[in-house]
């Protein structure tokens, strides 16, 4: 099943995507789960499958989307995990996974405007697989972590370049709109095994990142059961897992995102977040 | 007046303190206003002020003290704020504002205990006064700074240390209930000069930080125009100062928290944030 949340008239509401609509959940399943994240710690799973062959109640045209889940407890990011993008940065190579957070506000929804700040230049892309949280834990075992998995999405990690690297990391990574999550959550019964996908990042049609899900340094297992040791997992929390080769602040000369830009990041088997670029 | 969160027989609520009891703020101001970020957002200082000299409706023994904003949009902190504080740890003097997020998770509520994870002994204390934005704003000037704030709070920076120096900042500031905030808000009309507080930290009853609160390297008008150039600040978002001197990893020997610890952070003219603590 694909999931998404969005607004119709007003309404925020979600659903699966059925074709080019969807069968609006948030009114099929009642009050008891009233946002997506509610569903999934309600256990909504089976009750959304036996609604996933309906007809669509809502064209995909009528309704705008929102993150796919529009308010996370936690936003958690994996930074230096692709071994050929530390090595494009000069980055150090990591001996723990890099941890950082990132607001809600840090994200514009998929199809919205990325918002390149009116103190800086150095706006850049990050195509990222994202995990999306289904079954709370701490403490995980590896053995077990996927078993925790919800489902995945796409996310563009965008980056203000000289405040992440003059400034401090967490400046850099939460300017407002600065990045965007989806379109949509492909459930984990879709995805078996997350590193058998493709990645890439394009703007304005032009493909910049490319890479299979299994070059990660740190695997998806390692991630969840590495966060959940200091913090418990909550259903809806979202981790993005690191970007691979290709960002625009290593190439030569550095690419920057500027205002009327398209940029995509699309994965096999989910789909793609577009974005287009405005000035502050 | 001082504005906390509580628990009630099971129902979340919010009040002014009375003397040793609360006036019932969630009950008095209705369903419009439901919680106390809620009641910021929506402009409801002035009937809050109406209320103040109310009759408690509930005694402070009755009642169970909350996060005093229990859901906030997000929780900023600055690190390596006093002086004295880097000096102590050998830390860098910082050029810019060194900013990183907690989750709300990572706060245990006043009065709570504080969790030393199984999987470290070094838990640290770090007093410090904390600001409760009021009115929201982008790219604030300086001087314009101070009236955005809605009032004040203790914090307590709860981290663990070998996780914040050899994995990353994130992870040592982000363990479970490590930390708190409270007891309540004085707001800002009692407290027109932030720098003219005294700060004092007490472990099992011994002051092991003292500090008067002029001492910041970036000061409040600073701080909240530095983070507002980057990301909105809004009603009930939390923002960490920074400790100062004394923290246990800098004594020799370190000095740690464990199980069955007092650990309080008084600010003069806000009160006392008092919790304990216990092992995972």
């Amino acid at each position: 099943m694909r999931l998404a949340s969005f607004s119709l008239s007003g309404r925020r509401a979600y659903g699966i995507v059925a074709g080019d609509g969807l069968v609006d959940l948030a009114r099929r399943l009642g009050a008891g789960a009233p946002d997506l994240r509610a569903a999934i710690a309600g256990g909504a799973f089976p009750a959304m499958q036996s609604l996933a062959n309906e007809p669509a109640d809502v064209k995909m045209a009528e309704v705008v989307l929102d993150l796919p889940i529009p308010a996370p407890a936690k936003i958690i990011c994996i930074g230096r995990n692709y071994k050929a993008h530390v090595a494009e940065g000069n980055l150090k190579l990591p001996e723990k996974p890099s941890v950082f957070l990132r607001t809600l506000e840090s994200f514009s929804p998929p199809g919205g405007a990325l918002v390149r700040p009116r103190i800086s230049e150095k706006f850049d892309y990050e195509g990222e697989l994202a995990v999306v949280i289904g079954t709370p834990g701490r403490h995980i075992p590896k053995e077990e972590a996927l078993e925790h998995v919800f489902g995945y999405t796409c996310l563009n990690d965008g980056s203000i370049r000289d405040y992440q690297f003059t400034h401090s990391l967490t400046v850099g990574k939460n300017f407002f709109h600065s990045g965007s999550i989806g379109p949509w959550i492909v459930t984990a019964d879709e995805i078996p095994d997350p590193t058998e996908l493709v990645l890439g990042t394009r703007l304005n049609g032009a493909e910049l990142q490319h890479t299979r899900t299994d070059d990660l340094i740190f695997d998806i297992p390692t991630i969840i059961s590495y966060i959940s040791d200091f913090i418990p997992l909550d259903a809806g929390d979202i981790i993005a897992t690191g970007t691979p080769e290709g960002v625009g602040f290593a190439r030569k000369p550095p690419l920057w995102m500027k205002a009327g830009d398209e940029i995509e990041v699309e994965i096999s088997g989910i789909g793609v977040l577009r974005n287009f670029v405005v000035d502050e």
